[in-house]
């Protein structure tokens, strides 16, 4: 009975919840492995366990660090056909040298030099770009030319078509998240090429896209467009409102109305004007302004954390990390996190933290497995 | 056999649809009326109609007439309990006398004194404010000081509490539109009363409700409220936004963009940010911009307009009128409606007529039952 | 200043909370008469109450005044074009002599002799047939004959084609439902007429149709069939399957689990097995059988019942009646509504009173107006 | 510079779509393996294909081999806490001997001695049992017990307390289907064991469960019984609906009217009777008559079938077996799947090949990323 031929490697083990090992025992794991199968009773414990037990670690990256590698892959990597993006991903460091932040997120600075195009392409994997820092590229989503600038958020539904260009003589980085691991493990992704240059036509440089002309407005919808496919219209969502709306927060709070998430800690979520879901099918995305301490809180599902603005120290399960802005961090599933901004941080006159935010939510919203828990001890 | 109590009262008549009249139909007619039973066969055609033919007429009211006698009103009728409002109704002509400017929609115009107040109620019926000229006057809706100006919308769910109060020393006048006979005729209705007075601290003047601050930004949900009610947290869709996003549509138009609903249309609705639904569970609220003729188009359920600015013309049915500023007429179910811009208007560089619209179209589609048609020619 | 040509018709009255009687008021009042146009403080009472105040009252039917009625009418009233059908409606007393049940429900008999056939048309108003006694007549709905037996309840939504024939020697009568006052206040019906008679092939009289063997499996859907439009794609609901499903219930009461509404009182709804909504709609369709004494209840929104079986009290408002077999009656909006069931009654072993209910719920639901209030006593 | 505590393993590769290899890319790569980073231009083939190329392989696996060994196991393993179940799963040969059926679906067959018991617990994994063969085990759900017999479904959404027991002296096998796999990686599952023993009250083995009988009848809701949890408040779909509407599709084509998948080809899919949707949230399970050749299709997201009854050829991918009862199959993502029944099998009369089906469809067409591809050649 050769069993060279089986992935499968069952080993009889004494132990109390185990079946006697006996020589029969061990014949009957050597017909599992034979026939491709596997007990549930020596795998229990790791696949249906009490709660979540996350493969991935919390881990930071900071932003000097990324930038710095982004900036010298500038001048070694070119970008084009075949790579298609000069994109490099954090990688969780116990997903297996995977470009896997979250074990169902994508997380990668992408980089690009004066004057370069990334050529267009579309694919199922849904999308978005995040500016810590910088401006001077346009992303071109169905030829409508969408400005990038620091604060901005620019979600980009799974097959349209995109392509990016720097109109400037400076590079530029952004952050861009995508749920390249969820598709990856569920086996759903397209992906085409499209033209291999923009026609002169896409590559303006307004200051406002068209959908921001059609979208953009608070509680307004055109009537001449329809709307039918997934994920939000407005392909931009700029900074000057996202600044207004957490900083009308924190003014209700201090004239003791509610609007506030906690004391002092103000947060909107990135929404589909359409029909007010999230941005993207898959990807929910946030901002919040800290300007003391959060409780800890834990959620099933993954988090990416961008650090926008000030400084403060980040707790996720057992790690702490002070943190300034540009750092990027993970929250693996179930795990607790809570934050602190730091009072009298230099680049920040309001001593808030500024925390940029996205996680798989919706994911777990749509299949009824979300939960949420605020912790106050160690309870888990 | 006295039939002196039945409201019944049936009639044989000789035509080649009925029954042949005979001393047995009379009799068989007569136990009908005695035991409340009306046949199909004497009603079908005005109850089942080829189309819909509505009771209501096209009717035109002119705002100058309207502001007259609110303004008259506004020195013989006090305001306060009991009347609650000094609001005064557009009677469609063919309606019985009853103050409804169609089968299913209240528009009334709204009149307050300097320093007066209309006192705090609530209400199932849906309702609105739109401001077409004036300041000054500011809806309290749940200790939620919200200000009115020219241009701007205000929606208010029901069951709501709300007052008003006058806090310059100008009378101020608006619209309000309200389901008012929908819900009579479905009798649905509860009324409660509030305070006789709202306390110093719901007086305020803001220039920004708090619900603005919290739901007044494109795109971007507030995390630390939750919305769980009927119709829009939003309680002022401000004129400058509105203004903004229909002259975006006509410069993408001018591009060469989609954009408009039609040459010279721009349109906008009014919708719930919360999920991007009608602001209001029977009321549908739309800005349109004419700058040339529009299509004739027939639609199911019944429409008001007010014109907000220019001067054009506008054909109900087989009515004609010329519209300017602050007028106001019906389009009743499935009458074609079209209009045609005045180049050259005084009030109005850009020659553009902009017209307010509110219609109950939300209850049609919600049930199935709505139709929109274009129509090229007489084809009823 | 005539006013011969309005309506309205206004009058000043000396009352403290209307304003006071002087000339002023009086040419105001001629001046709204003139501009057609009704103050709020002269209407409020009756439009806007403190609670539902229907315009219809309780009223009750007998079965055997109905059927004595149709049956004459089957001798002197022709079934065909024009009239299209034989039926008779329920004219609520205080409805002004409209064959309306309720303001917004219809309800009639219909009635087919022998070998008769009502001929094909289609229309907006969403419809159902009861079957109290008899059969023999089969619906065909799209080519779909639809077999009609003491107990089946067949939904038809708006738009579907249809007629009836009688394939038997001997007369059938049952109950038809429709949203005909609802959609003739709100004016959203279209009518059209179809073939004058059916093809051989759609006069078949088989024992189930092709909905119910589609369509009518516990949980199971057709893969290969689309449902898009609006109500129920199954076309009969067995009166077996009924009868099945509240014996359960009680069953299960009796076994001290959880499955009646209330003791001795089960119940079900007619649901879409395509979304498990409401069959229709505008109407709700439930079936209820009482073994006791039911709380009373009131709802916004109207409903008739029949009596199906049994005896009993029922108590709509402040009218109570005796009612058996076939007997209907209707519930106005708010009106509280008991009933309770008359042991030892003859017709009836298990002394179960059986009551078909229809109601206009859904718009209610479907628009946010919809309340219930279980009642101890008498807090209108 | 160390590289010794990182999982990144990155290499240079001479490459038309690679960047040049040199000592600077050298450098960068190891900076990258340093800081946990992963460019995007070594992975994006793997990660981002042209169209899903599953991870899994099509694989077959014979009934009479799966119950052999789940019979020896019956003899050599105790059920009870610890190991919870006596369950053996599919390992998918290429999944690196997990016990995945598939990337996101458990399958297992579940064996239970003559009198034995598997202890209550509860877990966030949505489950099914689907019976090919005997009877005797009731699975007790929240206090209802439910038989299991050849042809029933029972699906057991996430989060209920459930056991199993054997009330014969005959052993009793059962398929169980679980989507463990997509909780494990997207880390969502919590696990909770329940009570030790069943009380004596919950040990009876009705005919039909509680569920049955309050949500078994077609199209009837239970007015009494409030539904809000995720997945279908039914418990069991018996066989002899299922048979019965199989064959009334079959029976529908022969008479020339629509009701089949396509020619020879009758489907159901089990649904929640409380609103239509799947029977859990990320599970469909359906059963497929065929009585001739289907044509093959492709889909996002993976199936797993049995063999419910007759004999037939199946093809998946570029593998083709044939099939007989009890039988399981995979089909991966995107891998074109077609089968033909065996005309003359001895145990069916009908020639009739029936499968019963399940996949992870919910997940995709939640998430906007489902996508179906009749296949009439080789265009992959």
């Amino acid at each position: 009975m050769g069993t060279t031929d089986t992935p499968i490697r069952l080993k009889a083990v004494s132990s109390p919840d185990q079946p006697d090992v006996t020589p029969e025992l061990e014949e009957l794991y050597r017909g599992f492995e034979q026939e491709l199968l596997v007990p549930l009773w020596t795998e229990i414990g790791d696949l249906m366990p009490a709660h979540p037990r996350s493969r991935a670690v919390p881990h930071l990256w900071t932003w000097q660090n990324l930038v710095r590698l982004a900036d010298r892959a500038g001048h070694l990597v070119p970008v084009g056909r075949g790579g298609e993006r000069r994109a490099i991903a954090l990688a969780n460091p116990s997903l297996g040298g995977r470009p896997f932040a979250t074990p169902t997120l994508w997380a990668a600075i992408q980089y690009l030099m004066p004057g370069e195009d990334a050529p267009e392409h579309r694919h199922t994997q849904h999308a978005f770009r995040f500016i810590v820092e910088g401006s001077g590229v346009w992303t071109v989503v169905g030829g409508d030319a969408v400005p990038m600038k620091r604060g901005d958020f620019l979600p980009q539904a799974g097959w349209n078509w995109h392509a990016h260009h720097n109109a400037t003589d400076e590079p530029m980085a952004w952050i861009d998240g995508l749920d390249i691991p969820f598709q990856y493990m569920n086996e759903a992704q397209f992906f085409e090429f499209g033209r291999d240059e923009l026609p002169a036509e896409e590559r303006t440089t307004p200051e406002l896209s068209r959908s921001e002309r059609l979208w953009g407005h608070p509680g307004l919808r055109p009537l001449g467009v329809q709307h039918g496919t997934a994920g939000s219209p407005l392909l931009a969502y700029k900074w000057e409102h996202t600044d207004r709306a957490l900083a009308h927060q924190l003014d209700l709070e201090k004239q003791g109305y509610a609007g506030t998430v906690e004391p002092g800690h103000a947060a909107v979520r990135f929404s589909n004007p359409h029909d007010g879901s999230d941005v993207l099918p898959t990807i929910r995305a946030e901002f919040h302004r800290i300007t003391g301490e959060t409780a800890p809180i834990r959620e099933t599902g993954s988090s990416v954390f961008q650090v926008f603005n000030g400084s403060g120290e980040v707790t996720v399960g057992d790690k702490t990390w002070s943190v300034t802005r540009g750092d990027l961090f993970v929250v693996p599933s179930w795990q607790p996190f809570s934050t602190r901004s730091e009072a009298g941080s230099t680049d920040s006159d309001s001593g808030a933290l500024d925390l940029f935010r996205f996680s798989d939510s919706p994911v777990f919203e749509a299949l009824g497995l979300h939960r949420t828990q605020l912790q106050t001890s160690e309870d888990a």
